[in-house]
């Protein structure tokens, strides 16, 4: 049975999201606090686009593009085909529907809103019941360094599709940056922190960058469980695998484990990687061994069930 | 034969780029430059809309949508109806191709650009070669007084369907609004100044308010030639019939007539208006009776050809 009552999970985008869809089949979504990385929010034609908020609210709000993992189901593209008729850049893809949130995002972002209130706002009219917070309402810009210069997340991972070797990343604003308002009262006040099967350097990295939110981690009473995002040395999507690799850390569940062990309690792993788990449980982490890959609705509730259910597993 | 060569047209919205539809046939479309009412503009969910702009410029790229007189041909309204979904005001009908346009000029227009700046490059980017040049680059509102209180004319248009009874009509801004550069040089130096066949209280009325503008259509060269947008005491298109009445004018061709007889050299009239050209020319202003409603781009062609060819039948 499970008895966790207040959830709050640390999120990136798709991995995430899918992981979550799973957790709100299995507690009430009013339960689940979801703190989600900002560093790769950018403006496009002068609208704030959120890459992973809008992953996870239109996961919650059972809108998300399940083929391509991101984006609104069924939407067009005709608004986009004009921008490149005047010569605007094209390579992010924003849907006609998906627009309609940046919009709005960008318009009540400029009425004085903060991008918490906004995203709270978003997810009321969207009716995900799970509350969204992003990790900060500063502006916080991941940016990657490669051969080819410092280039922000977004140029690095979509337009140039994450070809670079990475040689460094940096959160440009992060010293300055505070966490929103409740990420450090929902990290104190939790029953269960999940980190969620997101790249730790990119998604969750930001998260744990922000002043403050990495010490409150430490101290938290809650049991503190995550997902390896890396299955056999690489990730289901995303770059996460050759992003480690290129910084010197281990690509595998238990580099991932190296860089949560000043935190962590537990780290679910995939069955293929059932050989690093004396390894794992050496940095003083418990580990689950299951199957990770969440290739539908089912495979995510069994794997929210097995984060749930954790401790019972310690 | 035609030997007009610089023409500078006043319009408004749809009927005007019926006109100018024509004129571009029988015209090279550099010759032509084109003032444009902006009172019509209005922000949108963030977004500065520009109704008559739009209209003409679609018209000259080959865009509008003929059937419906606005917004882009096979156009979609996705994002619209997700803004609705966002509990956003969705009366205004931005379809996504459309939306491209809207984008893009405000963020020109937030980069510092002016609106005859922005206007110059997305027809250039569209592959207008006509000159569409807004009537001023400072911000003008027409305001629509009803019995319902004093709206702003997209509210009073579209929003209520041009039901209420008009009872005043002002232009907010307009005392201290320069024209656009170039609107005034383009009325000196034409060799025929066209009142293109729109709403002569709402579209023209606007350009003619702006200060120095009407002093110099009085004292411009050029021959000045209109045609009147009200058919047999009614409009083809708009409320500008029972505008006229409300505001205590006649709504007929000769109503049209005296407001512009202090610069108009020459009206044409429809057919069905023949009564009223001798009326007409007692005003000092020659007539040309003819077909007046645009209903191919043939009826624009030759509606053209005797905008052009007037003087000689004067």
């Amino acid at each position: 049975m499970v008895s966790v009552t207040r959830i709050t999970a640390l999120a990136g985008g798709v991995g995430a999201a899918k992981l979550l869809r799973g957790l709100v089949h299995v507690v009430p979504p009013e339960d689940l606090t979801v703190i989600v990385n900002t560093g790769d929010d950018v403006e496009l034609h002068g609208l704030h686009v959120s890459p992973d908020l809008d992953i996870i609210m239109y996961t919650l709000a059972s809108l998300i593009d399940e083929v391509k993992g991101w984006g609104i189901a069924n939407d067009t593209f005709n608004c986009l085909e004009m921008l490149g008729r005047l010569k605007r850049e094209t390579w992010f893809k924003l849907g006609d529907k998906d627009l309609a949130i940046h919009i709005v995002r960008t318009q009540l972002l400029r009425s004085g809103l903060k991008l918490s209130q906004v995203t709270a706002e978003l997810c009321r009219m969207l009716g995900v019941k799970a509350r969204l917070i992003p990790m900060t309402d500063d502006d916080v810009q991941t940016m990657v360094q490669t051969k080819h210069g410092i280039l922000p997340f977004q140029e690095y991972f979509v337009k140039r599709g994450a070809k670079d070797e990475v040689l460094g990343v940096t959160f440009k604003g992060i010293e300055g940056a505070k966490p929103a308002p409740g990420v450090l009262e929902a990290i104190s006040q939790a029953d269960r922190i999940v980190l969620c099967p997101s790249n730790p350097i990119v998604s969750i990295g930001p998260i744990l960058s922000i002043p403050g939110v990495r010490s409150r981690l430490r101290e938290a009473e809650a049991y503190v469980v995550g997902v390896s995002p890396i299955v056999g040395g690489k990730t289901i999507k995303g770059p996460a695998d050759r992003m480690m690799a290129g910084l010197g850390f281990e690509a595998s569940a238990y580099g991932v484990a190296k860089l949560y062990s000043d935190f962590l309690d537990h780290l679910i792993i995939d069955k293929v990687d059932e050989a690093l788990k004396e390894r794992i449980e050496e940095l003083g982490i418990a580990v689950t061994v299951t199957n990770t890959v969440m290739r539908s609705l089912q495979d995510s509730i069994e794997l929210a069930r097995k984060v749930l259910g954790a401790h019972e597993n310690a």
